[in-house]
């Protein structure tokens, strides 16, 4: 790690606390340490916790972390990563270990859980208090990626017949147990959900009103089943704090909170990268995805383009008594068809990301064609002119490759390239639309598939247009 | 728009209504529409009055935007895009709109006047009252893309004497006016930022307890000429609802807030695509830029890579002799380089995205050659298996241009694939990783660039292993 990422992972608090805290640790008796690490401390945010765990040696953090408070190391704990917390659970004893498991909030326990060996949970199971085991056992149960999977169950209920000083007085209680007080959650005896009042609005009622007078009865729920991705675009779509999550009954089963949303949103921004770069999405971080599973997502993608490639070997050969009486002309294929290539990835990356973010809309087919054609021709005819002049000065130095026609060829591979330059725009622009309107993933044709496809219709493009302006002089 | 895309786009309450809300804008009369359209509306959340806006022809989301209640007329404003809210600004009389802008929330209403053309900006002023008009003109102040020109500056304070009933009472009243009420800042008489509390640690704190008892003294805050992504992160990091932004002198200016936090990070996603793509950022919508920035964007890139390819022709031109001799060589170029590029494209895609959400650090840079070695290998075994059939059959077909030697071709092709996508593998993980080492952004190692440097190095590792294979056989 370079400075520079030290200071952009770490608070400068955290930074500047690094060496006094590794001084505390020297200390042989347990209650100093645990004195003088509480001390230092004290003023630091869970995350910055976390921070200072992550960049000592994995002896010293063992030994940060139970000198810490019950509460603090509870905290801090939920900010590390899966991996980190894996390190640390093989390192702590059963009693430590199992106050920090219960005092974890839901979701990430059961994140934990999930991320876990079988025998890791069964070892870690008889830790936890009853309620939380049930707790972690039930949320398992719902498959990786659905609302279920992600929500937390620490969630705030108020009855509708409370009134709203009974219903604050209710919060004092509960709040230190619950994710978010924020946003309260009506509900009858069976838990069914009756409506959704914010601590906002319970404050600002009138004194003396029921819950059921100012709670919203049209509540935006999603169901325990329902993808992970739509429940993060509902609470995006309303800036919503957090979304209940409900069974096929309508009873509630916990909330997804907003922090949640942005890890949805990266998980989603990674696969669409993975796959415009022509990977099918890996699922998990790149330096813990199996050599093998690695081996079969490339590979998949490898082998399809590679048998598109082999259509260029195909194309050439129709070409073979072309290129037998002009050599040059197989010079410049790489460098034409690359540059369709080149400019069809541009354009479906732009595209891609567009329909992603949702600036444009398969019905703005015909303004993005329009868009292509005229940046397509403006681009092309830049590395016309370009190639032009490559050719020309080429030719000056062999002459006998081109035979005299040195201008004649040039004028050929500028042709060629407004034409495919062209070609490959419009072609990247709209592929991405037709994969959409037939129900595909837009980033499925990902910038090498785009090239492939240019590269074997550049050639015969390229051929074509060698042979109509070279006929009766080079060829 | 497809049904399929409405669906996701509205909520289901906002598709039955739509009927009938037609319906109501069709009755004549002004009192009797706005009538009917607010008890249509009275449930339904801002956020889908603003899709009911969208999805109505101009002219009667013109009707139904004046027919709403002000409150509900302010909050679906915010929600409108950008280009929606400019052409509801063009139709609205100058009273109705003055209402609308300065209840608009600060953050909302600066990011408007930002958007709009000079003209638009001098004919709102006036419909402003005097403070929102001084607060607008205070942000627009803030450069683009810094922490202040996406602040809010409708946040709750208190002060340290306050008792924490009091400061509730003192919440009461001006929940209504702040964008959050659920981080409470502690000022002094001069706004200096003394410490945060929670409302929730407020409404848990013993009761008598005055706030400078309860508050945080250790803020987490940034300045307001900090980079927007640098506020990200951090809201990010510390799962924060809202972060204070402060002048050099540790004033309150304002704050940036969770939801924010979304906007910022979907922004820097569709940075990296478009320069994984081969394109500097748009920095706007693919439709709203203009095709000269489009083509500047595109065409830098677009020359430099083909000032890359130009390499190819010189590369090949070097192996006239072998083409002369084996023309059969030539038509697998194509299919052989772009095989490096391809798996050159995978291994960069991948180690951008992991960089770009710390999965992988450039100190693991050794552990991605490992894995890339492994995989390159076994990638390009793979397809070495698949070209040396090809090769095999074509030369079945076609025996007298491979003069007898097919078998030899084809082991001349599988060894290259071998060695080229090993080569892309590597240099395509590695780049985006020398990149960042070197300080600049890694995603600029751009799909198209790592299949120009593939495409040069590859023709010369080919020749030279044809050479190699093929001496006193076919060359």
């Amino acid at each position: 790690m370079t400075p520079q990422r030290l200071d952009a992972a770490m608070g400068e608090m955290t930074q500047l606390l690094l060496p006094e805290v590794k001084e505390a640790l020297r200390s042989g008796d347990d209650k100093l340490l645990a004195e003088s690490v509480n001390a230092l401390t004290e003023e630091l945010l869970a995350a910055d916790i976390a921070d200072l765990l992550l960049t000592l040696e994995h002896d010293d953090a063992v030994k940060l972390f139970k000198a810490l408070i019950p509460r603090k190391r509870i905290h801090a704990f939920e900010f590390l990563g899966l991996e980190e917390q894996e390190k640390l659970v093989e390192n702590l004893g059963s009693e430590t270990l199992g106050a920090v498991l219960d005092g974890m909030s839901s979701d990430d326990r059961a994140d934990l859980f999930r991320h876990l060996p079988e025998a890791a949970r069964e070892r870690l199971y008889p830790m936890l208090a009853q309620a939380e085991r049930n707790d972690v056992k039930r949320l398992l149960e719902f498959t990786e990626g659905t609302a279920g999977s992600v929500m937390s169950t620490e969630y705030a209920t108020i009855k509708p017949e409370m009134t709203v000083s009974e219903a604050l007085e209710h919060l004092r209680h509960v709040a230190p147990q619950r994710e978010t007080i924020y946003v309260l959650f009506v509900i009858d005896e069976q838990r069914h959900l009756l409506g959704v009042v914010s601590l906002r609005e319970l404050i600002t009622a009138v004194v003396g009103s029921k819950v059921a007078q100012v709670m919203r009865r049209e509540v935006i729920s999603a169901k325990a089943t329902a993808d992970r991705e739509e429940v993060a675009a509902l609470i995006s779509k309303y800036d919503f704090l957090a979304l209940p999550i409900l069974d096929d009954e309508g009873r509630m089963l916990g909330i997804v909170t907003h922090d949640d949303v942005i890890d949805v949103i990266k998980a989603e921004a990674t696969e669409d990268a993975h796959k415009v770069g022509g990977v099918e999405a890996l699922d998990m971080p790149y330096l813990e995805t199996p050599i093998l599973t690695m081996f079969r997502k490339r590979g998949v993608w490898l082998v399809l383009l590679f048998i598109g490639q082999m259509f260029t070997a195909n194309a050439m050969s129709h070409f073979e008594k072309e290129i037998t009486v002009a050599l040059v002309l197989a010079l410049f294929v790489p460098m034409i068809i690359s540059s369709g290539g080149n400019s069809g990835g541009q354009a479906a990356s732009l595209i891609i990301r567009a329909l992603a973010v949702g600036e444009v809309k398969m019905s703005d087919w015909w303004k993005v064609v329009r868009r292509e054609i005229v940046t397509g021709l403006m681009l092309g005819a830049m590395l016309g002119v370009l190639g032009f002049g490559q050719v020309l000065v080429r030719s000056w130095f062999s002459p006998q490759e081109y035979r005299g026609h040195g201008v004649l060829v040039a004028a050929t591979i500028t042709v060629s390239l407004v034409v495919i330059v062209l070609w490959g725009s419009i072609t990247g622009s709209m592929l991405p639309i037709i994969l959409k309107r037939l129900g595909l993933d837009p980033a499925t044709s990902s910038t090498p598939f785009v090239a492939t496809l240019c590269d074997v219709t550049g050639i015969v493009i390229y051929f074509a247009i060698a042979i109509l302006m070279l006929r009766g002089a080079l060829l």
